[in-house]
C-alpha cells in the first residue's frame, strides 16, 4: 500500500504536463552540473510548467518531448529570426554541408558573407567571424586596446556582454576582483556619468561598450534618451575612445543595417550574433576602416570559426532579412502582440507595462514589485500553448503570423482572467 | 606592350597553382582583417603554395577551390578524426537537424551525450557542453576558483589554452599586463618549478592547467617525464590545488578515455574539443564528483551551446571512436607515416626528428635551426598532393589508409630529393 507521500508523488506525476522531461532532467542532474545550466537553467524558468527539452521545431512553433506544442516568443533566446527550419537558410546550409564544413581553410562563402555584411551593415568596413557573441565582444575590447594603447574599458551597469570574466558581475562564482581591474561601470543612459569617468581617467580609456538600448532581465527595458548616443559619440571622438556597440541580442531586429543606424549614430566596432545566422552558430565583430590595422594585429581564433556551413546559413539569412521586410514584420507582429496584451489585461481590470522595441518586448504587471503575477501568468500561457518568459525579454520572428498572435492573445486572455482570480488586481 | 614587371606578374599567374584562391584572398583582404585570420592565416602557412580556401572534402581527402586534391594530415587542425563526411556522424546530425537544433531548450541528446561521456571518460563524473575549446578552459579556471576560494592559476610556458586574455601571451596585441595578475607561468615538465611556486604561494593557488604533453608550435613536442604527472597529482592533492588538463588538442587521439588515463593519472577537470565532434562545433569540460557543486555555481552559457545537432554528431563520433579501434588505427597510421618519412629522408642522406604521439606528430630536419628546409619540404609535398604543415603538429585520422600513407611517402620522397638538391644536407 502507498504512503500518503507516495500517493502525492503519483498524483503529481499523473497531473504533470512534462513527465518525460522531468525523467530526462533527473537523468541529466546526475551527469550535468545543475542538470541544465546557464540562461536556460530551470531556476531561470517556472519549475514543473516550463518545458525542459525540445523534440522538434518548425516556423514559430515547437514541440517539447512530452508532445506539448508552443507558439514561440523566445526564438531560442534570439537566434531564431526567420522561423525554425527556414527553407532558404537550411537549403544554403545543406548545400554547403554537402561540400565541406570545418576543414583546414575557410570556404569561399567566408568572403561572400563578409562582403555582404560590409555592404549591408552601416558601420562595417570589415568583419571578423566567430562563434559565440562573447567571442566578438572580447575581440572588440582587444581591438580597442590595441588601437589606443590604453587599458580601461567603460561598461554600463547591468549590460550583459557574455560570460568571459571581464564582463561577468563580481557576484558570480569563480570571478575574482582582478578580473575587473580595468573595467569601469557607469549607469545606462547617463551621459554625465560617462563624461565624468572620461575626465577622471583622461587618456586612459580604450573603449566604451554598451548595448544599443538597455535590455536587462527582471526589470523594464530602457531606450536611449534623446541625444544620448550623439553625446557618447562626440565624447568618444574628442577623447579618442573606441565606441563599441554590443548588438548581439538586438542586432537585425531593430534595423537591418545594425542598431546604431537605428539610433542615428555610427559605432566604431559593432558585435552581432543570434539573429545573423537563424540558429546556426555564428557571430561577428564588424568595424570601421580606422580600426582595421588594430583588428588585424589581434590574434583571435577558434577551432570551428572557419566552418563554412554556418557562414552559408548566415549569408542566406541576411539576404532574406534584407529583401524580405523582416524587421518591419517582426515589429508589426510585436506591436500587435503588445497592444493585444495590454487590451486583454485591461479587459480584466489589470494593467501591464511593455518596454523595449516591439520586436524585443519585455512585459510586467504595473502593480507588481515581485514577479509572482508574471510567473503565474506565463505559466498559464505556457500551459495553453504559447511560450513566454517571466523575466527575460521576448523575441519576435518573421514567421509569426497574425493567426499566431491571435491564438496567443487567446491564451493570454485566459491567463489574465486567472491572474485576476488569484491575485485580485 | 607589357613591361618586364607586368610580364613577371603574368608569368607568376600562369604558373600559380592557386589563382582562383589568390583572387578570393584579394577580395577577402578588403573586408576581413588580414584576409584570413587566426591559426589559418596565410602568415602561418607557405604563401603562394598552400591552399587558402576549401571547395569540398571527403574522408581524409579535400579539394581546394582551384581543384587541387590533398591527402589531409592537419584534419581541420584537429576536429576531423573519423574522416570528413563520416556517414554515421553525418547521419546522426541530419536526423537531429530534421527535428530541431538551437531552440529554447536542449534536446534529449544532451542527456545521452553527457551520460555517454561520463561512462567513457576516465575523469568524468559530470560534463558541461560548450562551443569553443576556450569556453571549456575558461570555465575550468572559474570552477577551480569557485571550489577553492583562491585566485591564482599556474600554467606552463608555451601551452596554448585559447585566445581569452587570461591565457594569451603578453606579447599579443590587445593584451594588458593586468590580464595576467593571477597567472603564474612555469616551464613544462618541471616538477621542482611547480613545487617551488606552490611553496611560494601557499594557500593561494586555485589550480594548475596544462596540456597532457607539450605540443608547442615551431619546436619539438615533449612528452611528460617519468613521474611528472604523478608528482603533479600528489602536490595538487596535498595542497588542495585543482588539477586541470587541457585535452582540447590531444583528447581522444591518445586514449579514448582521455589523455590523463593515457598517462596513468586522473585530472580533476579535463577539457575536450576538436576530436569529440568530428568537425561539428562542440567542446566540453568534464570533472570529478568533488567539483560538481562548484561547477554548478559558475554561470556559464552561450547562445548556441544547447544546439542539438552538434551534440548528436558528437555522440555518434564518440560511439564510433569507442567501438571502432579508432585510437589504435590513428597511431598505427601515424607510426607508418613517421617511420616512412624517417626512412625516406635517410635514403637521401637527410635526417628528420619526429616528436609527440604517433597520431599527433611534429617533424623537423635534425640539422636545421630556422624553418627553411621544413617550409620548402612542405611546399614540395603540398604541390604533389599531401597537406603537411611546416611548424604545427600534424593530426592523423581514422580515415587514413595504408594506400594514403604510401602515396604521401611518395610525395615526401620527391620532396626530400628536392631538399637535398637545394640545401645540400
Amino acid at each position: 500500500m502507498k504512503t500518503a507521500e507516495q500517493e502525492k508523488i503519483t498524483q503529481a506525476q499523473e497531473t504533470c504536463r512534462i513527465p518525460k522531461q522531468l525523467a530526462l532532467f533527473e537523468r541529466a542532474s546526475k551527469v550535468i552540473p545543475g542538470g541544465i545550466y546557464g540562461h536556460i537553467a530551470p531556476l531561470m524558468s517556472i519549475p514543473g510548467v516550463f518545458p525542459y527539452y525540445t523534440d522538434r521545431a518548425k516556423g514559430c512553433h515547437y514541440w517539447d518531448v512530452d508532445g506539448n506544442e508552443y507558439i514561440d516568443y523566445m526564438c531560442a533566446f534570439g537566434p531564431m529570426v526567420l522561423g525554425y527550419h527556414h527553407p532558404k537558410v537550411d537549403e544554403a546550409a545543406m548545400k554547403q554541408a554537402a561540400l565541406a564544413d570545418c576543414t583546414n581553410h575557410p570556404g569561399p562563402v567566408m568572403v561572400e558573407l563578409a562582403e555582404y555584411m560590409v555592404d549591408m551593415v552601416s558601420s562595417a568596413d570589415w568583419v571578423l567571424l566567430v562563434k559565440n557573441g562573447n567571442d566578438a565582444t572580447s575581440y572588440a575590447t582587444k581591438v580597442a586596446r590595441a588601437h589606443t594603447g590604453r587599458k580601461k574599458i567603460v561598461l554600463c551597469q547591468g549590460h550583459y556582454h557574455g560570460v568571459a570574466a571581464w564582463c561577468t558581475g563580481p557576484c558570480h562564482a569563480g570571478i575574482v576582483p582582478e578580473d575587473h581591474t580595468n573595467i569601469i561601470r557607469i549607469p545606462w543612459n547617463d551621459l554625465d556619468a560617462f563624461r565624468k569617468v572620461v575626465a577622471e581617467n583622461k587618456g586612459q580609456i580604450a573603449g566604451f561598450m554598451a548595448t544599443p538600448y538597455h535590455h536587462p532581465t527582471f526589470i523594464d527595458q530602457v531606450m536611449p534618451s534623446e541625444g544620448y548616443w550623439k553625446g557618447i559619440r562626440e565624447t568618444c571622438d574628442k577623447e579618442g575612445i573606441v565606441l563599441m556597440v554590443d548588438d548581439v541580442r538586438s542586432g537585425f531586429r531593430l534595423n537591418q543595417r545594425g542598431s546604431d543606424a537605428h539610433f542615428g549614430f555610427k559605432a566604431d566596432l559593432i558585435c552581432f550574433g543570434k539573429a545573423m545566422g537563424n540558429c546556426y552558430p555564428i557571430s561577428a565583430c564588424a568595424g570601421r576602416e580606422e580600426f582595421r590595422i588594430a583588428a588585424s594585429k589581434v590574434f583571435h581564433t577558434g577551432s570551428y570559426w572557419f566552418a563554412a556551413v554556418a557562414m552559408a546559413a548566415s549569408l542566406a539569412c541576411l539576404k532574406e532579412m534584407r529583401d524580405g521586410g523582416v524587421v518591419e514584420k517582426m515589429n508589426r507582429m510585436g506591436k500587435m502582440l503588445g497592444d493585444g496584451l495590454k487590451d486583454a489585461a485591461r479587459s480584466h481590470g489589470l494593467e501591464v507595462i511593455i518596454t523595449g522595441p516591439p520586436a524585443i518586448p519585455y512585459m510586467r504587471f504595473a502593480n507588481e514589485t515581485d514577479l509572482f503575477r508574471m510567473q503565474f501568468f506565463c505559466a498559464e500561457v505556457v500551459k495553453r500553448g504559447s511560450f513566454l518568459h517571466p523575466h527575460h525579454n521576448w523575441f519576435m520572428c518573421a514567421a509569426h503570423e497574425e493567426a499566431d498572435i491571435r491564438q496567443t492573445l487567446g491564451h493570454a486572455d485566459d491567463a489574465f482572467k486567472a491572474v485576476k482570480e488569484k491575485f485580485g488586481s
